[in-house]
């Protein structure tokens, strides 16, 4: 029998196809790992191609938009938002708009055009983690901005355009709808129950343990009870962190958490494509007791269809059980 | 300039990158159209290796399962959801589910393999609107049911398994939270103005005229103001309606409307992929003031990246008031 479940959180429903119980085998497409050749704007040598560096690591003795780096973030060369100009909000008859004003930048996480974030150095992913970091509260200064998207689209079939790896950062005038309804949503349950609802769950699946894919002293990973996706992933703090920080100046706990799930899901899956999406507080609301910020992972091993797309409502051959599973049991 | 667009039922904003703005060749992906040759299981002759059908139209000199039809309606041979059982609606510590109960049928659109929606003589499209009808009408009176989907994916990107055309039907005992989400924002909507927000759009597009698309005495194809992807279109009854029926006992006007539309984007995109999506009220409020069915016709030209999946938000690169002129002239 097929079971719907839906996400507490979003309010989604989810049908899980039990029965088609799908193993990993099934899902796996060609693998993502580089393939280099030809020329990379991204790589050392080519720092003229692109835009001018916002801020690099590199040691003191090597020169702005020069080889040395070990991580850079630049401008995206094709803006989908313009970083000049005001907003100049406006009614057009019973519609709303307002100019496209945004910051949208590249982070070119590693210097080596072969590795990924799974096959870096830990440190560099800890670089990575501090990077978004710096940026996000770079941007917040700007009264323009209510909220900072970062993801990351791994792999051609994920619409990453460009190999080597990277991530991006679109700066916005606006809360995205998806975030405002996990914050709506989050807030009413506390407003009932006076708890995170994040922290009930991270509770639940701690004490269940078989939807656990990974933890360490201070972060969990999860798959979500109601996954849009076969082996989607979740990464929550265990304690209550409204936003995206480092807890005691450090991400090396995260960034090991990370790299771990991504080792996992590189194992099971043989390198798939995946999308990357942090989640954390509005700048208004940055610090508060009901939103808990978290990673979601979500491999694409699977074509979205009109209706999953149309009407937020998907099927989901794999379990999260099951997903968990194949993931712990991973020989990484 | 990039513009932000926010589109007032569903409440999601999209960037139209206005500079970019790209034109339809932009877009074109390998035709959609049918190449035949192969074994296919709609096709007359091959009754026997679908599922028994469920309705179809054929003359009265003909037996059931086999040639002669022009329409079959057979239950989906790898169902989603189940038909048999009873919801058993339980919790899981905090989290809800029930079982997957629900129909999942397929539409033969009609027996030539080489034909579509857009091909296909009027009189075959007016048939597949009766046949949604029928089924929608009959699903109905099952007191599990609370929404139908019908949906259609056409051409291979889009998610469609099968080449000869086919929409799909599936009952769910929920309603799909895009559908419950249109709901609310139409409610309030209403209860601010006494009006339905659909019928102020229609109203304020035909005023302005710039995104129309295409209009017959009782329809009107508009391209929306906030659109996820370049050449969105919606299709809605001029006169208000909440939920899909036949109206004067007729689906003349709307086949003539869709079929127009489908081939002005199969002009002027070369056959894209799309997508179309059925919204209508849910079983319970089905006739009402403050809703209004439309179809969503989604041509999916461009990857939908991890960033628009997961924020519900869009970036588009072609304004709505280009693609409604390309498609009015297209030369058809």
């Amino acid at each position: 029998m097929p079971e719907l479940r839906k996400d507490p959180i979003s309010g989604r429903w989810v049908i899980l196809s039990i029965e088609r119980g799908k193993r990993p085998a099934d899902y796996i497409s060609p693998s993502q790992k580089r393939k280099g050749g030809g020329f990379c704007p991204f790589c050392p040598g080519n720092e003229h191609t692109t835009t001018p560096e916002i801020i690099a690591f590199r040691p003191a003795s090597t020169s702005p938009n020069s080889p040395g780096w070990t991580l850079r973030v630049v401008p995206n060369k094709f803006p989908a938002l313009q970083i000049h100009g005001s907003l100049n909000k406006m009614g057009e008859g019973m519609f709303d708009k307002m100019n496209g004003i945004g910051a949208h930048e590249v982070i070119i996480e590693c210097p080596e055009h072969q590795l990924s974030l799974a096959t870096m150095s830990q440190r560099a992913v800890e670089d990575v983690l501090w990077a978004y970091f710096f940026r996000i509260t770079d941007l917040k200064k700007d009264i323009r901005f209510k909220y900072v998207v970062i993801f990351k689209t791994e792999g051609e079939s994920s619409g990453a355009s460009l190999e080597h790896t990277h991530s991006q950062l679109i700066a916005l005038p606006i809360v995205p709808k998806s975030v405002k309804e996990e914050m709506d949503a989050s807030k009413k349950y506390f407003e009932n129950k006076e708890r995170c609802i994040f922290c009930d769950i991270i509770n639940q699946e701690l004490f269940s343990e078989k939807r656990i894919i990974y933890e360490n002293n201070s972060y969990i990973a999860i798959a979500p009870f109601a996954p849009r996706e076969p082996f989607e992933t979740w990464i929550l703090p265990k304690e209550h962190e409204s936003n995206f920080y480092p807890p005691q100046k450090s991400f090396s706990e995260l960034a090991e958490m990370l790299q771990r799930v991504l080792k996992q899901l590189d194992y099971v899956l043989d390198n798939p494509p995946y999308s990357f999406l942090l989640h954390t507080s509005p700048f208004k609301e940055e610090i508060n007791e009901y939103y808990h910020w978290h990673i979601e992972l979500v491999p694409k091993l699977t074509k979205i269809a009109g209706f999953e797309w149309g009407t937020g409502f998907y099927i989901n051959s794999t379990t999260p059980e099951e997903a968990a599973k194949f993931l712990r049991e991973a020989k990484i």
